[in-house]
């Protein structure tokens, strides 16, 4: 049996891309993990297409640099503005977007679908593009909710929290009234908003978590390919950030449903690789 | 009559200096400006010391080429954080936390004291220690307040809003509670939140904007020292940006009181200057 015991490389702007390799752990929980969060330029939602593809292609070739093989663009704003850069790496390339949509396509039973996310992915038009590819009739609403990610890094997540509620509110009207029954999470960091979510939506209202659909595919396609790790134990999982390791454990355990030991995040300098 | 016809350097991690700027430009309309706002790496308050004072660093490297004869730290952040390296430059270097420290101990009746800025500000200590060097029988309340930025770059910062409100009233309950009678808005963005902060605290607390400060402060210090612009005329206003100059226009004139030529914006690339 051929197999492939080098890691699996997943990067993001920062922290929400853990959430993505809580799934990816949870479902290949033999593979080798190697996760960049690029910490000291988060966030990057809010910047311009061009600045986000710079930073992309420096964080692909990071992972490169520790023998990935294959990598996992684990941020939303990534995914929708700087896949073709992804698509043209020598190992095989994820993205979050598409998994995404293909679960939303399956799942909705009205055809009317929202997509949530930073204002570069919604601005990308990535979601509509290829949920129209697949379902020409169906309805997309969309909407950038740029505040959900500090929330989330604040800590305010809470389902009961009073400025979780009415930010939620206020983003989600118009795809409340626009009778979607699928929700696409577009940005990595929105599964810890799930429940907050829901209570405003209703339970009928099915959320789509790239990170679940994202981790089945990169598992289809290693079993496929004879890419699987061979040593059937506990795989090993490293971090690395572009700012300081500590702010990143504080909340890394929240996104990664895990204490992170003290010795698995080191710090590097993305500027210098 | 000596004089010094190069312009005032002020640079900030992003938008929020502007709020100073803003302050210079109405006190001294004559002198030339040269500002850049780190838009590609933005925020910096939630961010390391080390990173923030590599950034500044940067940052203030890219002012002294542009010829400027002083240089304004228009961020809460770096100037509390990366002070000692602003010192050492070869031109005067002006920060926002000493002036700002000044008008407050200035303004109190009853010495107790407020701080509020990043996370970043507050860790550092740094009010809090010249306050208590002007006033060491002053008391200080101090609190880190992440969301102010988001929201205010959200565009959410109307005193009716209620997420705006709430998240005023979350912030800063310990500290109304404590009584204080003046509060240094240690971040610059925050003077946009000037009218949720007094609604909340009352119109009885005074509050502190570092830019007002500072702007006086530059104003004596160029004039005591012969360093005023001796063309009696509008100055000259110039941006860099190391992100798009589109975001930046858009939000600029809120923050800067006015509107920004078309052409008044440029983007540089900071890491390769």
């Amino acid at each position: 049996m051929v197999a492939d015991n080098r890691p699996i490389g997943i990067f993001d702007s920062g922290l929400g891309g853990l959430t993505v390799a809580k799934e990816i752990i949870d479902a290949l929980p033999s593979e080798d993990i190697v996760y960049f969060g690029d910490t000291g330029r988060v966030p990057y939602g809010s910047r311009s297409r061009d600045t986000i593809r710079k930073y992309a292609a420096e964080d692909e070739s990071f992972l490169l640099k520790q023998d990935v093989k294959l990598i996992v663009a684990a941020c939303g704003t990534v995914s929708s503005v700087a896949s073709d850069i992804g698509a043209k790496l020598p190992v095989p390339y994820f993205e979050v977007v598409s998994p995404a949509v293909k679960s939303a396509v399956n799942e909705t039973k009205n055809k009317k679908i929202g997509v949530i996310g930073t204002n570069a992915t919604i601005n990308s038009g990535e979601h509509k593009r290829q949920i129209l590819e697949l379902m020409p009739d169906a309805q997309v609403f969309v909407k950038g909710c740029p505040l959900f990610v500090p929330l989330v890094e604040e800590g305010w997540f809470e389902s009961q929290d009073d400025v979780v509620k009415q930010t939620v509110e206020r983003y989600l009207a118009d795809i409340k009234k626009a009778d979607v029954d699928t929700i696409i999470l577009g940005c990595t960091h929105y599964p810890i908003l799930s429940e907050a979510i829901s209570d405003y939506m209703g339970d009928s209202v099915k959320l789509i978590n790239a990170g679940t659909s994202t981790a089945l595919e990169i598992g289809k396609f290693i079993s496929e390919n004879d890419m699987c790790n061979e040593n059937k134990k506990i795989g090993k999982h490293s971090f690395y950030v572009s700012d300081k390791a500590d702010s990143f454990r504080r909340i890394a355990s929240l996104l990664l449903g895990k204490e992170l030991d003290s010795d698995s995040v080191e710090q590097v300098d993305i500027n210098s690789l």
